[in-house]
């Protein structure tokens, strides 16, 4: 990965440069072992006037004649970008694949930013009547609220968890940790956590942030050749749901996510309570709660009692989002779904440092795109 | 596929979802059998407001909770969709694939889609000094001029017979012939084929198009429940080549092509000989000529003798294509790697009427990104 952070002096094509170098090098990969390339990236185009940007990584890298293409699927590009190259290597096509996905939007003033973001919703039933990403999650908040008891502070202690972990993490955006005090206590904090879609604050949001993240994947025979500690990727899922969260039958369900887990815990011929650890995409903290339960780690309306417990804590029996999850890592939208797998990797090979997940065996991962009209969701394993 | 065309009454989902229906109901298939659909566009997000178009198709068609990604790779966009579904069935992820490629860029004035369009180049190398698409395709007309002989003439000549073949096929954009000497016998003639990109005409670049295209692939041993007469994709390859043109060792030589052709071949297990004809990727018409060539179909040097001899008429020896190209079918840009699959297998089933290749027992396509940058090709096969 690149730092994900403020990066105005370098290009989006420069991000992504730099992560692939990284994740080449750290497998000791030449410019001859790449077969393929993955780029991932939501606003290539509309930001960054970057069409086709897989072809100008092949290029960038020296890997030409690979092949080379990009994957767009909103903030879930890049977990479709991964699942994509799994699915050139398992067939055969290609040994090893090159994923990289990346934004670099922090450029943009952010009321521009806010508008891109929502052409992922529904145009006409939602777009047009001005519905923002953070409005439908304000709306998602507030049925939690009146159905299962969640309350505002429990929605601040996501982002307390994840600024913690996040301080621990050298590629994070925000290394700085919070307290609820700190944001809630006072007048002024809360001067300082201004309401952006009530119920939903600042501090319930994740950041815009420049960055990049790379995998190399490859056939697992292959594996060898680069690393001691390969780590597999035994599950994989993908579901859609209906685009307009007015057309879903329960809009506080994420159909899509319990879908996707479904199919990646059958391939992995695993269940919930397998996974050592998470990454979930917690773009809002309500969603890292709801994602909690319809992943299946907790049951429907509890996610949030198991925070208050300290159950997702790094510390705790089951931890999300160590890396500090999109609010503290930060959210270069393309990037995001690659970065959960290197986290996955780092935690599994054990290289996670003051972060490190204990007895990490197992880890799950999901990457939504729309308000979670499209889902993946990943298990990785310890070879 | 849509007839291609001008649709200022339809979006780009509108389109889209009307090939889609008609493959689908092509196969009768039902919103049941489809497991995923990958959608192709270059400039969905850019032109259409419409980032991850693949949900919203899904939406659109009932085939949630069908996993839905975008696929963009430029011009190029439709064959990289049909690539990545290939290899998400061949692996076994998915039985069943809905490939939609679509793009509506008439509704943008001229000079605008000429510069997205150029944001394809090599940004540094090549767009910020005002080269375009046509600019580039003037150079390599040039060298083809002193360096093999060809003729402004012969350029015409793919023109003449791609309109004549497109005035047989109902989808066209242009359906109307043309002759030599109505684009050149006169000085009236030549007002009306003004100069481009010297030695670039109007009538030697494709015209700018709103259409889509769908295919529905499947396991071979499913293929059966949907069709009677089920087209194989025996060979498919893709290749990158240099970003910019002035970093490629010889400009003349479409070496990405020469690389996935190869690979489709090989992987065929045929060789040029074998095939019956052609869709090459005529978006100015002396890239059929290369084309032809660097595919190995004819001699490097010699495609405009095989054009003037009339072999790659559609009565000919070796037919290219006989669906108008991109000259006359028109060239939606993520539309078009999909309509060349589409117009094989019509082909290959004996279904294209007035402008049917005789004996036509394979067929290949190439489709290009960037200025031949990034290249896809196939070989379909009947069963």
């Amino acid at each position: 990965m690149t730092k994900f952070g403020r990066h105005d002096d370098k290009t989006l094509l420069d991000l992504m440069t730099k992560s692939s170098i990284r994740a080449l090098e750290d497998a000791g990969a030449t410019e001859k072992s790449v077969d393929a390339v993955y780029a991932a990236s939501m606003l290539a185009g509309e930001l960054n006037n970057r069409v086709a940007i897989g072809s100008a990584l092949a290029d960038q890298l020296a890997l030409v004649p690979a092949a080379a293409d990009r994957i767009e699927n909103g903030p879930a590009s890049g977990g479709s970008a991964v699942k994509n190259a799994y699915c050139a290597i398992a067939c055969g096509m290609y040994d090893t694949v090159l994923v990289t996905g990346g934004e670099k939007m922090r450029h943009v003033p952010a009321e521009r930013i806010t508008d891109y973001i929502a052409t992922m919703t529904d145009i006409d039933a939602e777009y047009i009547h001005g519905i923002t990403l953070p409005s439908l999650a304000g709306m998602l908040t507030r049925i939690y609220m009146e159905k299962y008891g969640l309350t505002e502070e429990d929605l601040a202690r996501v982002a307390v968890k994840n600024h913690l972990n996040g301080s621990k993490n050298p590629y994070a955006h925000i290394q700085q940790p919070i307290t609820l005090e700190g944001i809630y206590g006072s007048p002024e904090a809360q001067v300082n956590n201004p309401v952006i879609a009530e119920p939903i604050r600042m501090y319930h949001c994740c950041p815009v942030t420049d960055g990049a993240a790379s995998v190399l994947l490859c056939a697992t025979e292959k594996a060898k050749e680069f690393t001691d500690t390969p780590i597999r990727i035994t599950g994989v899922g993908q579901a859609t749901d209906r685009m307009a969260v007015q057309d879903r039958k329960d809009p506080s369900v994420l159909e899509a996510l319990r879908v996707a887990a479904a199919q990646a815990f059958k391939m992995s011929k695993t269940t919930p309570r397998d996974i050592s650890f998470a990454e979930l995409h917690d773009a809002f903290t309500i969603l890292e709660i709801v994602e909690s339960e319809d992943a299946g780690f907790f049951a429907k309306g509890t996610g949030h009692k198991a925070l208050r417990d300290g159950i997702t804590a790094l510390d705790g029996k089951f931890p999300i989002n160590p890396s500090g999850g999109l609010k503290a890592r930060g959210h270069p939208v393309g990037a995001t779904g690659v970065a959960q797998i290197v986290e996955l990797t780092w935690q599994l090979r054990g290289e996670a440092d003051k972060r490190q997940v204990k007895n990490a065996q197992r880890g799950f991962s999901c990457n939504l795109g729309g308000f979670a009209n499209n889902i993946l969701a990943f298990v990785l394993e310890r070879t």
